[in-house]
This record gives C-alpha cells, sequence and structure tokens, in this order.
C-alpha cells in the first residue's frame, strides 16, 4: 500500500469543526449516550488506541481527534499515523487518554468519520499502486456525499491521489450535454471562455477523436477522454503531443477498475478519473481497544 | 431483487430540506455552474429521466426531487419509482421537466444522493433476499455516514430492512466496555435500568452462553449475540425460548457476509445486523439522460 | 423538597452550548449590555453567588456555568448544588469570580435558563413527594417550551421524575385519533407493529376496560390510561398484572395535580405523567447576590 | 378577559420561521411521525378545530399555523381568533383542513406554542384589568424563555401589556449594581448619557426617595421604583410631578400581584412590571378536536 | 485626525465571534489556503506587525485579533492601537506571533475587517473634526453593509460619532411615506405613541416648519429637519428652543459633506447625520509587514 | 458608462437567500418595524419604483427582489434593468407592487445590497471604460467585504470586468512572503505544482524582471507584475511574447487609479487588478419612489 505524496495540505481545523460536531450531536440526539452515562461512573478514566484491523492508509485523522476534542477537551489525543500513512493490521493511528464516558461516547463518530475517509484514502492508493511506472495520477470526481466533499477530497491526496474540480464553479468541464446545446466543442468553449476569469480552467469532455481534434484547435486546457479504448487513447495522446506539445492535459475516464486501469495509463494519459473511489469505496476497519 | 415492506415511512421533507440545501450549496460554491451558465441559454427548456444502470432498489427519491425543486421551483418532477421499488436497467425512477439550466446544475447533487442511499437500499435487499425463508430481519448499525443518518436508516427500511437505535440517546446498548467496567452483565442492566425512562429497550452485548443467562435472568428486552457461530446461536435462541418464552429479542451480529447470513437466519434469531449496508454499500449505478 | 435519584444523567456541555450561546445573542442584539458597558470600568473584577430565595430543586447549573463562561471564560464558576440537589432559601447553588461586566452581563441569561429549569425540577419533586409511598413514577410529557426539550426533560430527571417520549420519533404512542382512523386498538398496534425497529416500544392510549383488553391481546409495551378514576386505575392495574403478569407498563394521565395525585398512585399504575411540569411550572426565584 | 389594544404590531413571518421550523425538527427527531405515519394513510384528509378549554386571551395565532404550513403547504389554516382576542371555553380559535399526517405532526408544536404564548397573554390580561380604572400599563422584563423572547413581548402586547427593554442594548437600566459601582445615581447616569446614542432612553433603579431626587437632577428618562410601598410610590409620583412636570416615567416593580396591582396602580404610577407574566405563566389550555 | 471619546463601548467577542469564523470560511473554501500550505512548512514561525500605510482612526482591531486566534489559538496577537486610537502612516496597531501558515492565511480576512471598520471610523472622525467648535456630534444611519451593522455602529462610536437606531425596532423614526399614509405628522406620531413601549423613543422627519411645529405640539421625541439650508435649521433650532425647552432633539440630514458639515453644525443642531460613513468609506490603508 | 459583456453569469437565487434573509432579520430586530406597523394599515398597497439618482452601471437587482419577495411573497417585483444594465438619472430599475408594509419595510435592506453592489459594478465600469481600446480587462481581488465575496465578485462582472481568485482555495497566487520562505521564485513554484490538482492554475508575484524571468523558465500559468512602471510593464509583455509566446497571463497592480490606468493598460498586460472596485466603491445612489 502507497504511501502519499509528501505535500498533503492538511484541512484546517476551522473548516472540520462544524463538521464533526454536527456529526457528534446527531449521535447524542436529544438525551445524550444514555448507555455511557448510567453505566460509567464520571471520574474514571482510560487509555486507548484506535488500531487498523485490515491494511490501507489512513485519513481523517484530525477529523477523529476533533470528535473527542470536541466532546470533552479534557481528552488527550495523539496521532501516531497521520493522514496519508501507509498501515498494517494491529498498527496503532490514534492513542487517547482522558474521562472514559468523553472517549466511549465520541467513539462511533470518530470511527465512523476516520473509516470513512480512511477507506476513500485506501481505495485510492490502491489504483495509485495499479498504474506503476507509469506517470498517470488518480484523480477524483464530484460523485462525493453530501456534505463531505471537502473531507473526501482531502482523503483522495492523503492516498496518494490528485484532485478534480471542488465544485461547479472552480473550473469549466463541458460535457455532452453542453456541447449538443452549444453546437458542437468549438462553440462551447468560445462560450466558456468569454465568461469566466483568467484563473479558471476549462476542460471539455471528448466522446471521439475528431472532438478531440476540435477541442485542441479550440486551445482547452484539460481533455476528459471519455470511455475510450487503451488503443484509441494512445492515439488521442499522440495528437495532443503533436498539437499542443503535451501542454493539453489528458484524462481518462470511464469504467475505471484495478484490473483495467494499468492498461489505461500505459496509454500515456495524464490523468484517470475514478468516481467509485469516493462514492463506493468501503470503509477501512479500524477498532477502538482499551490499552 | 426484494421489494421493500409495504408500511415504509416517508421522511418528511421538513428533514431532508436542509441537507438537501446544504449539498446544493457545497457544489455551488461561490460562482455557481459556471459551465451551464456560461454555454446553455437562460430560457431553454428540457426533458429528461433519471435511470437506472443497474439492477437495485430506489431509496432518496424525495431527496433527488428537492434538489431540482430547490434550485428552481419550476422544474417538474415526477417520482415514478417510490422509495422501496426494485428496479432493473433502464428503469425510469424519476422523470423531469423544466429549464435546462436548473436541470443542470442540480443533476449531480440529486444523482450523489439517490445514487447512494439507492446503494444502501440496495445491499440491505440482498441480505434480505439471502435470508429467507427465515424470519431473521436485516437490521443497520449506528456506523452510518456523519450528516446523513436519517436518510441512510430510512433507506435501510426501503431495502426492507428494519432499523437498530437512531443515536446514542433512544435506546440502551451496553457493550463489552460497559460491562468490564460495571463489574457483569447483571449490575450494568441494572444501573441503566435505574436511570431511564419505560420506553427505552435496554439491549445487552453477550458474548458467551453464561453471559446471556445473566442477561435473561435480569431481563433485558434483547441480546445481541456477537460473534457466534451458527450453532452457538442456535443454542442462544433456544434457552431465550426457555427462559423468557421468547419474549427476549435476540440478534446475531459480527462478520456478516452474502456467504454466511443464511446460516446465521437458519440459527432462528430475530435479527441479524450488518455494518457494512450503510458503511460499504456501494453506490447503486443511475444516471440522468435526456428524453 | 425530595433530592433527586443518585443516578441523574447529565447533559453534554456540547448539546448545552448551542442554547446557551443563541440566549446570550439574544440578550446582547445588536449593541450588547450598553448599561454594564458604560458604567463599569474594564478591568473591574467581583465574587457573587446564585442563591435560592424559595424551596426547590435545581437544575440547569451548568448552563448557567456556560452562560458565563461563554461570555468570558476568565469567569470562574463553581457549582455547589448540582442538578438534583434540594435547596432552602439562602442556600448557594453556584458561586463567580471574574470580571464584573461579563458576570453582570450574563446574569439574566443564566438566571433564566436555570430559573426556568429549576422551576421544572421542583415542580416534578412535588409530585413525587405526593405520592410516596407508592412505586408510581412521576413522567414528562412533550409538553415542553419549543427549544428546551432536552433541557426540561433534563429538570424533570433532576426533580426525580422519568421521561416519557423526547419526541415523536424515538416510540409510538398511539392516541384516540390514531385509534380512531385505524379502526380499532389492535388494527393500531398492529400497524405501528409493522413499521418500527425492534428497540421501538409500543404504548397505546385506552380510555375504557374494553380498550385496555384489546391493548393487552395485541402485546402494547405500555398502556395510557387516560382520564380514569382511581377505581378504574385499580381495575385496570388488575387486569394488567392478570393478563400480562405485570410486563405492561401502566400510565395514568390526565387533570393530574397535587390532589389528586396520591389517590391516582395508589391504585398501583407504574407511572402517573403530568404535562404541567413542563408547561406551566413557575419559575424557581433565584438570584444573583455580591459576595 | 380584557381584548387587547388595537394598535397590536404583528411579528414578521420571517421572524417566526426560524423558531418554529426549530421546533418542528426538534420533534420529528431523526425518523418523524412514526406513530402517525404507520397508522394514517397518505392520502387520508381530515378537519379539524383548535379550541379554547378555558378563557382566556389568545397569542401565538401565526406561529401555529406556520407550524401547519411548514409541515405541509397543503393544509389551509383559517385564523379566527387573531393574538388579541379573548376567547371563552368552546371558543374556536383556529380552523384547519387537510391531510391528516401533516396535521397530526404538526399538532403538539402548533399547541406548545400558541399555548404557552396565549398564557402569556392571558397572565397579562389579568393584570391589566386588575389595574382599571387606573392609567398603569403593565409591562414585562427581560425575564423571558430563551430563545422566544420576541414571541413572549409579542403576547404580553396581545394581552393588552406593553414592551420593556427587548434586551441589554435597546435602553439603558441602571441597577443597584451598577449605582453602587458608579459611586451614585448621579455618576451612573452621566456615564451613560456620554455611551449612548440620542434614541436611547435612560432608566434608573432607584431604592429609595433620595435616590429618587438624585435621579430627577440628573434628568433620567425613566425611574424604575422598586419595592416601595404604595405610599412610597404616591410620594414618588407626586415629587416627580413637581420636578419634572411628570415627563419622568415612573414604574413599580417587586412582588406585584393580582392582589396587590390596583393599590400600586393607585399610587399614579406610569407603569407596573412584572417578572412572572413571562417566566411563571401557566399555558392557556388549548385542543385540537376534529371537526 | 480626532480621537475617539473615552467611553467607547466594547463590541463582545461573543458577537463578532460568528461573523469572523465565516468571513475565514468563506475565504478557505472547500480546499483551505493552498499557497501557503503547498510553499510553507508547517512548524515554520514568523513576527508580524499590522501597520497604518496612511492617517486615520483604528476599528476593529478585535475583529482582527479573532481571526488570527481562530484560525490558530497559539498564534499571539497584542492590539498597540484600540479601536478609538488616532494613527499615523507607519505606527502598528497590532503585533502578531506565531505559526506562519496561520498568520498568512488569516491575514487578509483580517485586513478586510480592519481596513473596512477603520475606513468607518475615520471617515466618521473628519466629520467630527469639522464641527468643531460646535457641539453637534455626528450619526450614522441604517445604511450599512448587510451582515455588518454592529460592527459599522461600533466603527462609527470608534471614530467619535455616535450611533443613530440600530434596526427597525428600536426607535421610532416616521418618514414621509409613514406621514402621508397617516394623514399628517399628528396623526402618525400619535398612532405610534399608541403602539410602543415607554424605552421607545420617536422621531420624525420634518421637511418644512410648519410640519416641525406640528412635531413639536404633539411632543416628539427628536425631529429629523431633512435638506434644510443653514438659515432653516437656525430657525428650527430657534423654535424648539422656544416650544419644549430645547428638550426635543434636532437632527440634521441630507447631502452632508466635509465642505458643508460645519455650516450646517454652526445652526445649532445638535445631531448631524452621514449615510456615506457608512456606505461609502474608502478602506483605511492597512498592512501586514514581517517584523 | 460601458454596459456589460453579454455573458454575465447569474447568481443562483438559493445563494442569495441566505444572504438576503439574514439582512432582513438584523434590520427587523426583536420588535419588526414599529414604526410603519404603527402607522400604516395591514391590508394597504402601494406601487413604488427604485430609481437611479446618478448615473451608473446595476448590480443586485436580483438580491433587491428577493428582499421584497422574502419579506412578503405577495409583492410583485419587475426587474427593468438588470444586473450589467448601465443607467442614467431618473431611470427605474425596478418596479414594486404589493403590500405598503412590506415594500417599506424591506425597502432598506434592498437598497444597501442593490446600492453597494451597483457601486461595485459602476467603479468596474469607469476603469473598464478608461482602458479602451486596449485589450486590458479589469480584475478584482480578494479584498472585498466579508460575507459578500460571490456577491461583489458578480458585481465586478456586471460593471464589464473580471474575477480574480474566488478565494485562497481556487487557485495558487504565490506572494513575496511565499517566495521569500521557499527560496525563490522557482522553488515556490514547484513546491505549489506538487500539491495541487491538474485544474488549479499558478500565478505568482515578481517585483522584478529577473524574478519574471525565473518565474516564466518554470511555466507558471499568470504572473502579477506588481508596482511596475509603464515601462517596465511593457518589458515584462515583450519577455512574455518572446518566452512563452504569450501564453503567460501578465497581470499589473498596484496603485491602478483611474488617471494612471490608461497608461498601464497601454503597456500590453492581459489584465489590471485594482482591490478599490471592491473594497472602497461608494455606493450607487438608488432611491424608492412611489409611483
Amino acid at each position: 500500500m502507497a504511501a502519499t505524496a509528501p505535500t498533503l495540505l492538511p484541512l484546517p481545523r476551522l473548516m472540520l469543526e462544524a463538521i464533526v460536531r454536527a456529526a457528534l450531536l446527531e449521535d447524542l440526539g436529544r438525551a445524550g449516550d444514555i448507555t455511557t452515562d448510567a453505566v460509567i461512573p464520571p471520574g474514571m478514566q482510560m487509555k486507548g488506541v484506535i488500531a487498523a484491523r485490515q491494511p490501507g492508509v489512513i485519513a481523517g485523522a484530525d477529523a477523529a481527534l476533533l470528535a473527542f476534542e470536541l466532546m470533552d477537551p479534557s481528552v488527550r489525543v495523539s496521532i501516531e499515523k497521520p493522514d496519508g500513512s501507509p498501515v498494517c493490521p494491529g498498527d496503532v493511528a490514534i492513542t487517547l487518554q482522558g474521562p472514559a464516558r468523553a472517549i466511549l461516547s465520541a467513539e462511533r463518530v470518530a470511527l465512523n468519520l476516520m473509516g470513512h475517509l480512511s477507506g476513500v484514502a485506501s481505495a485510492t492508493a490502491t489504483l495509485v499502486d495499479a498504474v506503476r511506472p507509469h506517470k498517470a495520477r488518480i484523480v477524483c470526481t464530484r460523485k462525493t456525499t453530501p456534505g463531505l466533499r471537502a473531507l473526501e477530497k482531502h482523503a483522495v491526496r492523503a492516498g496518494g491521489g490528485a484532485n478534480h474540480r471542488f465544485g461547479l464553479d472552480d473550473a469549466v468541464l463541458i460535457k455532452d450535454n453542453h456541447i449538443a446545446v452549444a453546437g458542437g466543442v468549438r462553440a462551447a468553449i468560445e462560450r466558456a471562455r468569454g465568461a469566466v476569469g483568467h484563473l479558471v480552467k476549462i476542460e471539455v469532455e471528448v466522446d471521439t477523436l475528431a472532438q478531440l481534434d476540435e477541442a485542441l484547435a479550440t486551445g482547452a486546457d484539460a481533455v476528459l477522454l471519455d470511455n475510450m479504448t487503451p488503443a484509441q487513447l494512445a492515439e488521442a495522446v499522440s495528437r495532443v503531443r503533436k498539437v499542443s506539445g503535451g501542454r493539453t492535459i489528458t484524462e481518462a475516464s470511464g469504467g475505471i477498475t484495478l484490473a483495467t486501469v494499468n492498461a489505461v495509463a500505459a496509454s500515456g494519459v495524464d490523468l484517470i478519473s475514478a468516481g467509485w473511489i469516493t462514492h463506493s469505496a468501503p470503509v477501512l476497519d479500524l477498532g477502538l481497544d482499551e490499552a
């Protein structure tokens, strides 16, 4: 399982806090943790660890830390495996010490967040591993869980992947619907270029080599080569090299699996995008053990 | 794929609205859908359908409807396959008519919500199918996605499953940690009973038949039989029948898969819980097509 | 005035914080405490106590503490009489030390919360005292102040009472309207049982002994004996004992007053519910004095 | 029971909406109204009325209306007795028609809001009636329920009373603590006057006639005559008349009850304030009946 | 540039926090400060100052402080020039020490808030200086930036000005539209007086001396003399002195500029209001320099 | 005054709604519009227009529309001059018809929003006009009013300008601080490139031609030429043309005024950025007149 790149950007605590707070309140409901409060005495202390039960890559450690600290600031949380760290079964990712009530009450929220995000990171990492030794980077999509986009995008980076658009507003991505309405790739790109600022890149989905040629002629920043065979992709990469000297970024998408991704990468594309690393990644199995 | 039970309870629009609104704003960011607004003329109308691309069970149709209506109240949305409906590839779940801009801008949020929730419903339904003809019901856990618990619990019902606790506050669930601190099953149950109201049920996790006997002697409402073999489960069910006349609810949990669930159900337990139907269900593949 | 039971469950700070913060902002408006800020110098320190001016039972001490701490974290607050403590006139419930501005600005919000919740606790306690030596527990209803349900339910526990449903979602309570539509007690219970999870109890309101018999035959978890005379209640309790061995919980409601509650309790019912302990309890008179 | 004054100012729907929405969500919790949704068929319609069960004055009718409309916009709500209307037992305040599910699910929130606010209005009205034929107006305080200040202040107006400060920021009210720190009434008033805008009035609490003289000499806009006997109040009113030609507003406070209020009013004070009309008013008994 | 009055009331941190937090999140978006996080190592420390680049008056220092502390509580912020302080180019208003990432990430939000509010304070101060030696005070209006009213009103006080109404609810201001509907100044004032509490002042806009006479006869607390010449204003002030002994507050408004304000003040009015000090004040140029 | 470009992208109502709602509630406070509600009868209707009192360019018409509609959905609002329209004094931008109370209560919020945003658009348009016939586009910065960034960025587009970054997260902008820490332009760009996704552009601030050469050699997407003279700018543009064939975007910034902007544009730069068009633009004078 691959370690993440060294330049993993953090998520500011300010951005995590509202999400973690809401998750805790969702679980506490209108009466709090009635089991723990009834059974565990108020002053009791405990030590615990969050450990991996399967191999994978960690993401969401900061969110887990925050879950415990928001429940009770006197819980001491230490992150042993920061986001992006590969783990083996038994590896301790987080150590905890403090009031037993707070630790047990926040446990599920911490694991739900960290397990889900580590699942995204781990799924990403398997694809990242699978495309070696090719240059292609694995990128995510906007197919994320509502409310968690920033966190899932971060988890993709933790898994060694890179990020596509964060929303509808930070880049132009012209799809087949848009092209049909505009009356062609060129017209769509020109409409977009006339409407957005100088820091906004324009990517266009092309389903055929003819559309690719039109996109290259119009100077798109990136092309999304959708559902092409490896051979078509190789031809597309070759045309991009000829026309734009390789400056146009090439992205392959559509039906990417662990089985097919290396062949896709061998075509020479820059990027390979897969929705399932965010929308269908199983959780990474993590558990809280008393220490 | 199984149809859901006829008594599927709805989620009030009031409960969905804040979540769907936040999901749209997360995607719109600070500038809105710059691609669609640049390429698609303001007055243009379109018709579309959301159709299944694989077999499964629908959930989240109301959330998808709301995504389009919140983006523009003039979009007409008709739900052809309400939550709980089984679908085959090609089946139309939702039909749409209205401003093209609004439909395209809300598309991803609608599909993200409905795909995820239908994925939960479909995973549940496969387990529900697999336990036939036994009486056991499939139930969810608190291993849900932060922010989406109410929706995922609803999706489990749509898939023919039933709900476990909604949070830490609506039922007592005494786990091994609690038992260890309390000094035994009996002591833990008694502490809990002394602290909660008359409408709160008490379930206790038991790892051995000795613990089960103690739980039955103390009058627990339900027992969570964790990681037992089918044979141990059958013995447990038999003891419950003898001691409480079957009034104590039996729940099996731990490592439930499609391969093992029928054998577990054959033990005669009332409930079988599985975390992965909420935390690791892949999305149901749905797509928006022009109609 | 009775002390509360020893197992009073706390309200997590996380659940109180949003309510107390909103209460402070409601009072501060758009310019803050203009009187105090104009008259009291910034650096001035003061000591104070919140003391009872009449006998009663304390609830809401944590909320009061939070009001001062949120206004200024440097205020030192010490709770001398935690929730559930009986107090006599003059008893000090809370001691305070810190910036005079913060203490005076937060005073009213702290007293409004603590006075109201202590009023609920004290009203509950008078009923709890009045039913001695009978086994009946005093329970609250959903007739609570909008926005404060979790806090008022906690105050009822602080007063020695127990909690009924926290909302529409955590237990089934079938009322006369529902029975009329369903076509009878049995039909209503069966519809409910078919729709809810295994941890959800079902209580049914019965106005006659015939309805009671039907409820018992259908296996309701609890029966709400509405507006019955003590003699009718005694008969009902007797039937419950015969049919379900006492496992069905009996709750009396309707017109419960301090004058009538003991006679109701003498009927042997398990629970007596009263809306007025939350919706019409007068505040407990508390005041802030300089110390 | 007195009707309210004709110039009762409304509460904009925009101000009510967030409160009513939060109240509904508090009650719906994470699963909605499971009883009603299980027992009542989706399409069923009903007619109902909210009727008074005891004499009083209505307030909060708009909030009740909003509860039903937010639950389902297709419920038709008609207010028969707008805020400020006196009612007798049996009087219909609101008529309802629409989906039975929505009406039953919103019932408790509607009644909780309207019952509480009508309770405040009715308590106010009893004091308003009791001071006749004197000119004194009954006014509220800041002793309100956290989160509901604007609504309770409105209810006081509906009961024929008038409003004191809405918060710490809209008027200066110098109390004994402030005077002690400032070193006297005059110094406190001068500090306040130097700090606030021209539309902010200054009221000062005076416990003695000597303090009153100082307040009048400094030109306070209003004086709060705290815990004075009727005779002392009459003397205070006489001094105010002499010194400021009656322009200084006189307010009596402290231990105002239905038994004592007329004697207080007979002293000639302009205003009589009572905290209990907001913090300790019992609800007005209202009920929903099928029509 | 004038120093502010000594009794500048502070804005409680509780009121600033939500605004500053939202401003930071608006800037951080969905991925945080990608430039700083990519380029600056996590542990790096820096020292910095916020210094004035032009003369003016400081406001918003507490908001700037909060921006850095919310980003990272380990940043040490020291306010050298509190709100209301006059500054010259080069003067250090704030010193900073702590993690370079947090300081650089919060820099723009801190400067945006402090620059804007200092701009309002500085504009106010130029008018305050210009009316010397007359007694007139400079006051603001409700022409403020949506979301920032409390802060801009505070900035006006920091600049030596005073505050007009904070909203539609804390004072009556009868304008020409209202007078037209009511059928005259007297009728409008009487309607208002019948509807509001004793601590609410009534101000009326008068465009002619005849309207002024009517307002004085009805006992308005303040008159807004709109768009009158200095000569008309002087006549108005003279009539006020005669009729109400100067107790009626006089406010001049309409087209107030730095060039005209002294002549307006010379008329003897109590207050001069100007919308542009809040809605059109240019920012005060402040910058962050490494120290 | 210049008309805006034809491809002005709209701001979705969903993004405006929370801001306009909060602005109305800020103004309504805890008692609503007491003047209007006291003086204007409930049923009274009025017609009105929002008209320009000075020449400029409209922005924020949708926000103004929403202010009236949120106050009362029965107000009919018609936008005569959509965002981006040039107006002369007297031109009607919006016509209104409906309940007089709602129109008068929402007036100030509508004008505050529309006046401020039209001010931003108008300031932008003066610069846009001034750079003709050069190709340079006028762009905004992150120097915006906290809470209003999306709206002010839209207003810049309405004025014919273009948008720079919307936040810290949607593009890399390497400034002098970053370069100093990284140890040079090249190192900073490389660190950034290693950390961000393929749709994120990288711009770097260069203060000298040597830095520019380094930036061009490293392949920056855009260069910010800060505080250069027109001659230096021309030389920079020339080098860009030579090295990158003009693909590197050139942006001039620093001390841009109406007097200097044409000379700057004459250097051939692509973009000219100015902070004051958002942070210091005076409002456009708009007024509500009865029609």
